[in-house]
């Protein structure tokens, strides 16, 4: 039984945080830092991050700090980010376009192996040297090619169907762009990127300052 | 004091999900539902939604459950979608278009005023009808369109150097796609939309079932 296994998500979504800061000071050869350092550059309580890194073992030392390469490697692994993941995004749009350039998925072991769309003129078309196919040829290349994830960035309408063929063909996680909420059976994984609901809790914010300022 | 201030974090991070299927059941002239339909349809639990709904009134009702309608519209004023917010985006490399390009920000009250980018190649362009400005015209365009929200989708180096001229413009919201965090003084709204750490979270629970699976 892995350690790593019961940690809570609240955890898990913490740990890309970490990831990011210790991948940054070891740019900076920076070679441990203290708990309390950490607490002031990521914005977590110096407590809260000893009980967060206390979940995958003994880093910290009293007096010295936390070791960045060693808690680095040990954040990575945990965050499964030592494998290799390959990817295929469906809708070529400018948002799965956006997906497609960005190269730091691929630094971070994420590679991108098809590009989808219905849109005939858009097939053919070249993004970051891979020519997007028609839609119609997934299915075969997601067997022939054991993709792992599959990211959505097709309409509303479409999700379900094209998520449908992800999980036929033995896709293990989702990442869905589409603003609806999928039916997986046990065992996918979907990551939910949902913008309106991110920019509806900016407008409530916004909203309720807004409020306050008038009822003074 | 407005009611709505108490409400946690947490139950407003649920809201735009409850928005979002009753605006569904709104397109369906479907006028009222029990909170078991609700929960069967959301995959939050009854009491769950009876527990978020309440902090917002007395919207349900013994054996009628709830009127879409008025909780639709009560959700919508909670989350401050009965305003209109102003937005600029900066960086229109493919994710700025891609933000730019969706029309459903627009329907929901969020009116793109201007796309920036420093890049001359770019600048002078139209996406969804509005020319991309050079970046230097930013601050002046703030001041004179009075902006409520800032949309960074700039690289990470250039994040917080835009985030300035956005607070120090009077700016009130930043949606932040740029992968860092930024500083800005209270009362300054940050959103943030960190795509690498959603990945990862993806990996994680991937590798996660790997490893279950090989220690069987």
């Amino acid at each position: 039984m892995n350690k790593s296994t019961m940690i809570s998500m609240a955890v898990v979504r913490r740990l890309p945080k970490y990831y990011r800061y210790l991948s940054e000071l070891l740019r900076r050869d920076i070679d441990r830092i203290s708990s309390k350092e950490l607490s002031e550059k990521i914005g977590f309580t110096a407590s809260q991050i000893r009980q967060d890194l206390n979940n995958f073992g003994d880093f910290g030392q009293q007096g010295y700090g936390y070791n960045v390469k060693e808690l680095h490697r040990e954040i990575s692994k945990i965050l499964g980010l030592h494998r290799e993941y390959t990817t295929v995004i469906v809708g070529a749009g400018n948002l799965g376009q956006a997906i497609a350039n960005y190269t730091g998925f691929s630094k971070q072991g994420f590679h991108l192996k098809g590009i989808f769309d219905k849109n005939p003129k858009l097939v053919g078309i070249k993004i970051n040297d891979i020519e997007i196919k028609d839609i119609d040829t997934l299915p075969e290349f997601i067997e022939n090619n054991t993709i792992d994830i599959g990211i959505l960035c097709v309409p509303k309408n479409s999700a379900q169907d094209v998520a449908n063929i992800f999980i036929e063909k033995g896709v293990q996680g989702i990442w869905n762009f589409a603003p609806s909420d999928l039916e997986v059976p046990d065992g996918i994984v979907v990551e939910n990127v949902h913008l309106s609901e991110s920019l509806m809790t900016l407008s409530y914010i916004i909203n309720e300052a807004k409020l306050l300022k008038e009822n003074k």
